[in-house]
């Protein structure tokens, strides 16, 4: 099935039923999300887990419906030990009913809680359905992020809106960033859980930013129901509605790479199964000789073969052929394009490549961008 | 068994029975060996192999005994289809007997042909026993290499010498790099191969500089038997000789990162078992995030323990203990060293770090070092 996606402008608050603000304040940000309604999540797989997506995780298995969501930026509460889990607790009680938490930010640091005690009052009272409240809300979470993440649709009688963050240590191993969806149609506990695992399975987890993967990713959707329409007959468009927000949010993810000057597009054609093609993404996406390569526009392509080499993709070195657009640059193992035109190529600030593995027919598309000096220098403390 | 190691000036040319030479011109080098023997190797297990690889692993499995090796600099003949198995072929017709490839260099171009030939007939012409021709060797198969790599010791009646070259497109996985090691003592194929192997697993596959995988690692022992002594009491003597010669050449590669500023030295003890300690050493060391804060001495220790949080490493967050030279500064999962006592310790060029598990009694240690925005240029083509 192929809907006719309707995007809104917008975010969270294009859902009935949800209201948000914001607020950021010395190098440190604070959300607050009200609507009550049906939640799932999926949370980081790293063994390290901060002690918000310790604390979420384990509330959503003790209740079906939140009521609200406390996100802060500037401390991820992760390698806190008991200090951090009381911390958590202490977040959650500031609002009434049940409240779920997200963090980002250092590792390794405590939260201060009178900065988030005055933080939540000032969210609290500003409140509001309006457009605004959704910016306010993406604006406070940003990192290094350098735009705010947000986006809405509108289905058959209901809509889905969201806010993420994300552009470093990201390598979403099934949702590295913290991304919140909300939607007014009516959802129940086991639905919400298997459309969001199966979007989150195409999209967020095809984005490689640097290979990293963080102690506080978190996915949440929630489903307040305010529109009265229940998703009998709707499950393929919702399903479809779904990853399109979801499918946005990754490449906005990719796009604000830290550092980086261009998005890369990969798509893997005629994969031996999905796992291998996903392989195949991640392997090449994450190669930092591969990444240096495109920001230098530097025509290199038997960096992406010796990448691809790595990856636990079938294929026969001399079957497989490589595309840059429409150019074909590899066929049957030989590259064919001249340097300087897969130079062209390379110089494109959104640069998309395909790889035919002639091993099956499974296709699949990940999202990545390039490593510069900048990426370095963010991160060593310089910037 | 731990014996007393006796390092000698010198590499290859200190065992007895081996010649060499090497020319570097025009950004290409050559390199050849001259001495009979008995031989075995590991190689890349990268599934796009250059031609020299899968020529010379097919030559080792249908002779025992080699004369010589030719190694170039400057293209890997790799991803070059037949064309680049018939040059490979051709090479190895220059010199009489058997002759082992290396090579080393872009992926996806072919060799010259005539600078090759020209370029054997000045090394074949100054092959020498002496001190320089092995530092002539070394030299001539540098790429971005900045130092020249060879050792050697003397063992009781033996020689073991060696030299290397890495620094860039380094994690090996059995040997990313190529390392050629020669011993006078008298060794049959089997035990070579065994000895090999055992030093290997404990060295070159403990380095990581950036996390790739090359088309066209190789390291080669060859036992020319020349000292007339055989290996009967002297086995434990041997392989200690051999994994140090092994460890340094991994030191020396690591320490030659490419861009790099820093070496660390990363030890993971009361690991579960050896598999968990590797899979630690590889992801911290591998991390970007990691390297670049070590790079810029971020005290961020966060990023060190989000990267074992991703490895498969069993631990418990509250009972790890982490060290930087003797100072702790990890105690019970908690942060207890002062930020500025770690960034002193990050500002070292020889960083060592070690992280205690106190999940079982494997201990072992890897080698790596940092990301500068120098290794991204390099690698974009701007330097």
């Amino acid at each position: 099935m192929v809907i006719k996606i309707k995007e809104l402008d917008g975010g969270l608050t294009e859902v009935q039923g949800v209201k948000a603000s914001g607020i950021t304040k010395k190098g440190k940000g604070l959300a607050f999300i009200e609507g009550k309604g049906k939640i799932t999540g999926v949370f980081t797989k790293n063994k390290v887990k901060a002690a918000p997506v310790r604390f979420t995780s384990s509330l959503l298995k003790n209740v079906d419906e939140i009521d609200n969501i406390i996100l802060n930026s500037g401390c991820a509460n992760a390698f806190t030990g008991e200090k951090g889990e009381k911390d958590v607790e202490w977040m959650s009680s500031l609002a009434n009913g049940n409240t779920a938490i997200c963090s980002t930010g250092a590792i390794g640091t405590y939260i201060d809680r009178e900065w988030i005690q005055e933080g939540f009052k000032e969210t609290k009272s500003s409140l509001t359905t309006d457009r605004k409240g959704s910016k306010k809300a993406a604006e406070a979470i940003k990192t290094t992020d350098t735009f705010c993440k947000e986006i809405a649709v509108e289905g058959s009688g209901y809509r889905i809106g969201a806010i993420a963050k994300g552009s470093g240590m990201i390598e979403p191993n099934m949702g590295t960033m913290l991304a919140l969806i909300y939607t007014d149609l009516e959802l129940g506990g086991q639905e919400l859980d298997e459309f969001l695992k199966k979007s989150v399975r195409e999209t967020f987890n095809l984005v490689v930013v640097d290979g990293e993967t963080s102690t506080n990713d978190s996915a949440l959707l929630v489903s307040t129901g305010k529109s009265n329409k229940t998703h009998e007959g709707l499950e393929d468009e919702f399903q479809e509605n779904l990853t399109y927000v979801c499918r946005e949010l990754a490449k906005m993810i990719a796009e604000d790479g830290e550092g980086s000057s261009k998005s890369i597009t990969l798509k893997i054609t005629k994969s031996k199964n999905r796992e291998e093609a996903r392989d195949a993404i991640k392997k090449i996406l994450s190669s930092p000789l591969v990444k240096s390569a495109i920001y230098g526009s530097s025509p290199n392509l038997g960096r992406i073969i010796a990448a691809l080499g790595r990856s636990k993709a079938t294929f026969k070195e001399d079957e497989i052929e490589m595309y840059l657009d429409e150019l074909k640059v590899i066929e049957n193992g030989n590259i064919i394009a001249d340097q300087e035109d897969i130079k062209e190529k390379f110089d494109k600030e959104d640069i998309k490549a395909k790889i035919n593995l002639k091993a099956g027919n499974h296709s699949l598309e990940g999202w990545g961008c390039d490593l510069t000096p900048k990426y370095v220098e963010m991160n060593a403390g310089y910037i």
